[in-house]
């Protein structure tokens, strides 16, 4: 015991921390629970009484943990990863007793200051130019949607007043993404009143990429029949595949019809500071706004996204409103502006420390081991008639199928987008299998119709042996399949 | 030294906490800094190499502190007080380093079930029916648009996928709220399409509360109109005067006219834990979405806001959406349906440990000295001649002006709504001189066309002195002015 029982209470979290990390490995990365099950051992009232830290931290153990999918676990290898490196963790620690909330500058002058900060910083790590500026916000799902609502304003002057009803009813507000944009952007455009049913999905090429010719053609068309085209959205690094949108030629087709262009880089965006990997990103640099997300392959904690723009005034246009009892008198940017939410916390403080405490050449030397790991694992897909890659693999994430055993390869799964039932059954139960074991936790997807299993490499926990379980699981599992 | 790296970061940083934490009562609450200052002590560029914990933590001291404004001072009485005791710093903390996502059941089970239960505790706590559900928000401008997209569901169904600019011109989807309402429900508005236009801002009796007698007449009038109401938002505890809408009566108009009723009590909800004050927020148990942010008055940390709601399906038929590669197959309630963020911090860790290690009694206890305190202050202003009140003081924020020393005190500053801009100014001076001698911050408002003064007690830190204080300071500052 301390003289400060602050001390001692916080040595103990660091310490229940520690331990957590320690047998984290061994830990399954999927828990072996059914839902209701966490339910059931707690309490249905809360307790009147205090109850000491040791006894929530026991329970901490005995009733989440074992419930818990561990995204920190180093064999976490599906979705985008999201994990949390010390600097960010240790900076969550301080924002949390600062507790201070940057909605006004008054109200956080530093904090809303790193955070403008912490913005320049990252565009010049992945290489953006000066003009854009930028927020951080909590998901990329709220960084799109901000910037909906800027392109909707633009498009749709007044709109943020009269509302979109008001819009005589034959001319259709559309919003344009290839058939492989993330989902959020159909949140977005839900929410935003705009109506799913005004996406223009394009179609993408045999590789995932939407198809710019389908998309010139749809605005030309659109234009003609009088709509009113709000944003173009082209996501560099899909979700399903990490597929790369041609940005370039996109926007191009954008300027010609003076339509916003947002880009999705909220997994991808990081590898931007890989010079060697910028080539990927051509025209990214003329969007009107990009997302990319900290908090994906950054290491950062969830939740950290960053949103940058090139015009705040449309973004601020769009949104701000400022009632009496916040207003300041201080000619200063307040980032309450550039978002939804009133109430911010202070997420910049994770970025400075991240960037201070790793230093950006360890980040980018971090980003190449991860695409060298991706790409060690998809050679090995490569090599071996059991398994097929079914989509290049430009960063990270590799997309691949199992091949059943007596299945006639040369008709078998292809990315052709027949259909493939069997071999579709045949990975489901492999995935599934893989997955129970808990030593590595995969996700799957869709692609050309064919169920399809999906690595991710980016957590700053990956070791190169859990590549190596990722393989020896899938192979041992097939063989076991394969004997059934 | 320990043998653990990790351990002596962690105590390092709880030392810098702890050392804050002594120093801040001396600090001042609102810094004295420009705009621009703490961006020049900033590098232009992220650092190539790694930096040390102790020099990161240093420039924290040096460049950081020094600009903050300090939301866990115990003098700080502006705004709704926004506080973090130790409990929830210790979950912040430990999240941060599970980094958990609870998008879907699947990608964490025991998080996501642990807020449902989290969210039963909240309810019980604040004695509502156990037909509520809920889910946890950022704030409560996520949780009020959340509530307003499934009510634009409800009145317009199809609108999530036609969008609303598909509907007739003339028929206008409109919202009602009094002309006291928060302005989150006006950027909700305007974010969801609806345009702000389309709200109805509902007069006030003279303590500010909305009138039922105008909303029933102005939705009358909008049916017969051949327009929409899609939600009616009445606030238990309105920012600027903590003024409390007569929610029975506005119950019952929804009702008659099958309108959603939303409750904004986002700041007063935790109040409804003292059963002396349940009677305040008679009616809200009829509502159909309800909003509390434990991050307001239950100490915290930013980001946690409660979103309760009647009918779980409402929410998810207005926004979810799930794509392929979020499918799991697995049959339990995924949190990312409830809301526009897909990732999803694992907030419902501080809530455990706010209850678990404080206790319900301790936190009723807490209300109840911040209510004590607050009304303390509100009789030395009633009793005071050079001060008044301008509101009825139904929780723990007080509004009240200075009474400039030769103003005619019978014609002299009113709640009649009676311009008086000399007493504005001078209102307006007093605040900024006390503001500027650091001891403690108050905010201000409007009420009736006045510019208030405006003291909210709510803090985990306030203490009996830092009411005392407020006090010495507007009356040492009074007095000096009335010498200037």
């Amino acid at each position: 015991m301390s003289a400060d029982p602050w001390l001692d209470s916080a040595a103990r979290v660091a310490e229940w921390i520690s331990d957590y990390r320690k047998r984290l490995p061994e830990l399954p990365v999927l828990p072996d629970v059914s839902p209701g099950d966490t339910l059931e051992l707690l309490p249905a009232a809360p307790p009147e009484a205090p109850e000491s830290l040791d006894d929530i931290l026991s329970d901490l153990d005995r009733i989440i943990v074992p419930g818990l999918t561990h995204w920190n676990h180093p064999g976490f290898l599906a979705y985008f990863s999201s994990s949390s490196s010390d600097p960010g963790v240790l900076a969550e620690f301080i924002a949390a007793a600062l507790n201070v909330n940057a909605m006004l500058w008054k109200t956080a002058p530093s904090a809303s200051e790193l955070e403008t900060r912490m913005i320049e910083w990252m565009r010049r790590f992945v290489g953006l130019p000066d003009l854009f500026e930028g927020v951080i916000q909590d998901t990329a799902s709220s960084s799109s949607f901000t910037a909906l609502l800027a392109a909707r304003e633009q498009a749709l002057p007044g709109s943020r007043t009269e509302g979109l009803a008001a819009r005589e009813p034959g001319v259709r507000p559309l919003v344009y993404q290839s058939d492989q944009a993330h989902s959020s952007i159909d949140k977005a455009v839900i929410a935003a009143g705009i109506g799913s049913d005004n996406i223009r999905r394009i179609e993408c090429d045999g590789v995932f990429r939407m198809r710019p010719d389908l998309l010139d053609r749809t605005l030309a068309s659109d234009l003609e029949a009088g709509h009113l085209p709000v944003m173009v959205c082209a996501t560099i690094g899909t979700t399903s595949s990490t597929s790369i949108d041609p940005v370039r030629a996109i926007a191009d087709i954008c300027a010609r019809h003076g339509v916003w262009l947002h880009v999705d880089a909220a997994y991808a965006g990081p590898a931007a500071a890989l010079p060697e990997l910028r080539p990927l990103f051509e025209g990214w640099e003329r969007a009107d706004s990009i997302v990319l997300n900290p908090h994906k392959w950054l290491t950062t904690p969830i939740d950290c996204s960053v949103l940058l723009f090139r015009d705040p005034e449309a973004v601020r246009r769009s949104l701000a409103a400022t009632p009496v009892y916040l207003e300041t008198g201080v000619e200063a940017r307040n980032l309450m502006d550039y978002g939804l939410p009133l109430g911010r916390r202070f997420r910049a403080l994770k970025l400075w420390f991240l960037f201070r405490r790793l230093g950006a050449e360890a980040l980018r030397d971090m980003l190449r081991r991860h695409i060298d790991l991706a790409n060690g694992f998809a050679d090995r897909v490569r090599m071996d008639d059991r398994f097929e890659l079914v989509a290049p693999v430009p960063f990270s994430t590799v997309c691949f199928r199992a091949i059943p055993p007596d299945a006639d390869r040369s008709a078998g799964p292809a990315i052709d987008g027949s259909s493939s039932s069997r071999a579709d059954d045949w990975n489901r139960y492999l995935l599934d299998a893989v997955n129970r074991r808990g030593r590595v936790f995969l996700s799957h997807t869709e692609l050309s119709g064919q169920f399809v299993l999906r690595l991710a490499v980016g957590s700053a926990h990956v070791r190169d042996e859990d590549l190596e379980a990722a393989w020896t699981e899938l192979t041992h599992v097939y063989e076991d399949l394969r004997t059934d």
